[in-house]
């Protein structure tokens, strides 16, 4: 019931030629988000929940497996860290959805959400969350971002 | 009904640490091929069909409204140019969806679709696409790439 | 003679196939530093001596004329913030060189210069440092970055 | 005594706020066209010429040890291939060094150079170049690209 609210930097660089950040770039954004709140590793921004330990040489490998995004407002350049509300709304067998909503300055500027699988480092297959790895998801579990804009 | 075939070329930065280009590269590269379909300016590996004249200072700005993508197979590094299959599946009043198939071992590694908004460059709203516009667009007309993993 | 200390964060998708963080990728960090160190704006991390007010809109552009760097060691990647050093070398008349180091295990990781040149955003060419930019240049004044790996 | 010319690709986001090349996208650009000129693998823009196989799980890695470059013409984005010359001008016992030239409308845009370092992939240490990889660098050995602006 807890949407976490984890800050990244923009990068001068994430600027594209219309003067906003580029499209692609904001999955690189949300990207690092999720590994500042679920990743383990040494705490980033004091923030991590060390849901997951994942990465080459963990044993695990993290996918993504679907991603789907609507773009509210354009985000602007902003020095200063960018707050990013993101959230778990599904878990499945090895896989799990995390949402993410950025503010803007009429109401959310980007809703987003990944689908990510686990994928046992050796075999290459996905391999099932476990039972520790379920209930630490649990206090970050809400309802999905809604979508307006999907057709069909 | 024809569904263009876009050659891009990889970069070696587009991998990650795990050896296959990043989620969020993979939209850079999408931007790249529409670009090369339908953009005007001096032919992209001569395959430009000059369906949209955009840009900075061109009087029209393209953002992109939502955009969803499945990753199927993981897509290594290749050198030589990558083939993305790309077409329109949607004509609104001021936007356009294109979808997005890139070919994998086993079928197709990449499904995905953007919805674009043309936006007045002088007034920062949106604009109806023209007759011209929308003529130019009938060749690349074709149903919506089908997506699997929608959940809800 | 002060040494100034940024903190930037890396991004997971700064590390390529090899691990480590990409020769390119570095220029990006050491663009985010001297924007963070030196750049007007909202205070970035806490951090901005505000030397410079530049940026399209502002009336001067940056340009970078010229960029050296050393790669003494791998950089890995560190979920953290990574400190970097920055200091001035030299202050021309429409230009001025800053330093950086990055810290390795084992001594310095990285060592590089830029030269920046400030331009005037309506005509296009070189404009002169202001006396106020001279000055407020002064307190981060120290000598070059030594190379070692230079040749002829 | 041959200069090779290699084409590369811009891509719309190379291009920042101020409407060129960013300057730490042109490493990138550069890395394309010496893995393009000189590394193994399904021949690249029909121009590779074998010098070197590396990468991840050939037995050879390669680091890149130092760079210098001038920006002296900022690069406008073309949708068409970049024509980039390149060249060798130093073979050392476990390095080379790598020369680039880009063409502005008035002479050079951007002169730059990369020290490349054979790491062996087992012991991460610098291994000889071979006799074969020596003798396959001949035909492109010139003189060092002229830099005009080093200070000190």
């Amino acid at each position: 019931m807890t949407r976490l609210t984890i800050p990244v930097h923009l990068r001068w660089s994430d600027i594209d030629a219309y003067q906003h950040v580029n499209n692609a770039k904001i999955f690189t954004i949300l990207e690092e988000t999720r590994i500042a709140a679920f990743w383990d590793g040494p705490a980033s921004h004091g923030t991590a929940h060390r849901v997951f330990t994942t990465g080459p040489g963990s044993g695990t490998h993290t996918y993504i497996a679907r991603q789907e995004i609507e773009y509210l407002e354009p985000l602007p350049y902003t020095p200063g860290p960018l707050p990013v509300q993101l959230w778990i709304s599904h878990l499945g067998g090895a896989s799990l959805d995390i949402c993410y909503e950025i503010a803007g300055a009429d109401g959310p500027a980007v809703r987003a959400l990944s689908t990510m699988v686990l994928v046992d480092e050796a075999t290459g297959r996905p391999r099932r969350l476990t039972a520790d790895e379920r209930e630490a998801c649990q206090p970050f579990l809400d309802e999905p971002v809604p979508f307006r804009r999907r057709r069909g």
